[in-house]
């Protein structure tokens, strides 16, 4: 805020609401400035902000959120403010500026919050660890209901019930269970097919525990693999090796990438890889940095981001290797150990 | 849009996406002109929208989508051209402006879209009426495991499993299961908390099958119920009962709000029931028309809307009776049949 000049700034992304404050109900809007910091909620949320947002003063409010927020940022009389025009709707913005005042000057925050949220703190760093330990633990649950006859939809219905069983909070997305052809589509949610003999299986799952997202996937064959699988496999499996490895303090976003992509394209199989390398996650499952192709972005000690290459060939199937990394200050630490060996199911 | 003489109608909540041209996807944009509906889609979407968007041209867009709309409105050459103000965001719209040129002037739709979802379809009717059935189903499995000893989010987590091994696509919301004095407050998700003897249980689930969503609560007493607690029981069940009554064609929302506190004021209890009276269902969970305090809006033939008074105690704990209804030519039909008698579980 002092960077930029901003003695006020707005924020209604609930998701930066939640990273700024602890608050974690589904409406709400803060108010920040120097010296302190305002949430503002209405009836239903009153005792959860008080109890989750240490520190932080709670204005419970009947009227319309936006229109409080207004009157309130009038009566600071900020010179000018900030507001987070990529989450803001033009009618909420109208309201806004309609409630504050012809006084107030408003300018776009762009993802100033989004980019603080890239690096994580110890607390935030334990929490995703124990989000992604939770998904292992899942996982290994879960690995035994692999086998031909299964439903790719029961399984991920399974995950689901065991986060939950768990303590954990939900899955962080739809499972994807994709099996035989359906594994050459990346997105595939599970379907009612049912898994077969000698069919890949694209497996990603990711829970939320105490806010914070995990994310990982492992492919399996079920039977005896022919040689054409256990290359692409291995190729993957190295690609996604030498992804973990470039994960260190300093190197560019698409450099990663591109230690994924050139691993797979010395067995020629670049082409079949057709999505970005990885993303960070945290509050959420998708967020900075992005490891896309030609990424300048440097990455910093205490970002977590997945690593996670694919090959994808239509009509025959599809294998991706994923984990959730954290760059440490000694270089990279895998937070999903599960393992990515046993991945022929007899 | 003839009405509002806008040539072109610019559609970027996904919502109103899926109820305008079957679209599921969690990215699009789509333009719609009296003669055309055109929906904009990134590469992972192309083959799914196609598929589902029946009739509509889908166009496969690498860059920005937003980007992608204005360059295509400027084509079209409208004089004006409607937005969705109440979903773009300020960045967003900046976007639109910016590419589709000076030309074209751009008119806030406000909730035009939302306001035609409030009466459903044939199909839609069908569609809710089978999440109705499927919600029923789950809670007619769970009731068994509501026991003194089970604890909150585990019969949550049963719900989520049970909604999806029927093929339901998930729950419409994080199921309520809140006991004893946790059933005061109205929107507490289930927690770690255990139930015990003597104690009431709000269950406030839903399915979403096929896109649309149901909701349904019931609330139990486990042992024998003391004269208070059957009191207030039989007073909500009253009040919903005159509630649902209310939902006819020509009725003004507000008088649905004030059948159920009427009824609970004659027992003495209206300052107890400190929400709303319902809400319309569809592809989302909370829609238009809402059963508000004084609200004006005429109910039509073809809105679904839920019933679900509640009073809720301090301390002592809360009941309420939520049904899924469905206003029809000849009166309001139940979609939620589940039982309302079946409370006292011993």
């Amino acid at each position: 805020m002092e960077e930029r000049k901003l003695p006020l700034v707005v924020v209604t992304n609930l998701t930066n609401i939640s990273y700024l404050t602890g608050f974690h109900g589904s409406a709400g809007i803060a108010l920040i400035d120097p010296e302190e910091a305002t949430l503002l909620v209405d009836p239903r949320y009153t005792l959860q902000a008080r109890d989750q947002a240490a520190g932080v003063e709670v204005i419970e409010e009947k009227g319309r959120l936006v229109d409080a927020a207004g009157k309130l940022a009038r009566k600071k009389k900020p010179k000018t403010a900030g507001y987070e025009d990529s989450d803001l709707t033009c009618q909420q913005f109208d309201s806004l500026k309609m409630s504050s005042g012809p006084r107030v000057r408003w300018k776009p925050l762009g993802e100033m919050i989004e980019e603080l949220r890239a690096v994580k703190g110890p607390e935030e760093i334990e929490a995703i660890r124990k989000a992604c330990q939770l998904t292992c633990e899942v996982l290994e649950e879960v690995v035994p209901f692999l086998r031909p006859g299964a439903r790719e939809s029961d399984l991920a219905a399974e995950v689901e019930y065991r986060v939950r069983l768990k303590g954990g909070d939900r899955t962080a997305f739809d499972t994807i269970v994709a099996s035989g052809p359906r594994a050459a589509l990346p997105h595939a949610h599970a379907s009612e097919k049912v898994l077969n003999r000698s069919e890949l299986v694209i497996f990603d799952l990711g829970a939320i525990l105490a806010a914070y997202a995990a994310d990982m996937t492992r492919t399996f064959y079920l039977g005896e693999p022919p040689r054409l699988v256990r290359r692409i496999y291995e190729a993957v499996r190295e690609a996604q090796a030498e992804a973990v490895e470039a994960l260190r303090a300093g190197a560019r976003a698409g450099d990663v990438d591109a230690a994924a992509r050139n691993a797979l394209a010395r067995r020629g199989l670049a082409k079949y890889f057709t999505h970005s390398t990885g993303h960070g996650v945290g509050l959420e499952i998708h967020e900075r940095p992005r490891l896309g192709k030609g990424e300048k972005t440097r990455l910093a000690v205490g970002s977590v981001v997945t690593a996670e290459p694919g090959v994808y060939m239509e009509g025959f199937g599809g294998v991706r290797v994923e984990d959730t990394v954290l760059i440490g200050p000694e270089g990279p630490e895998i937070l999903t150990p599960a393992p990515k060996d046993r991945w022929i199911l007899a």
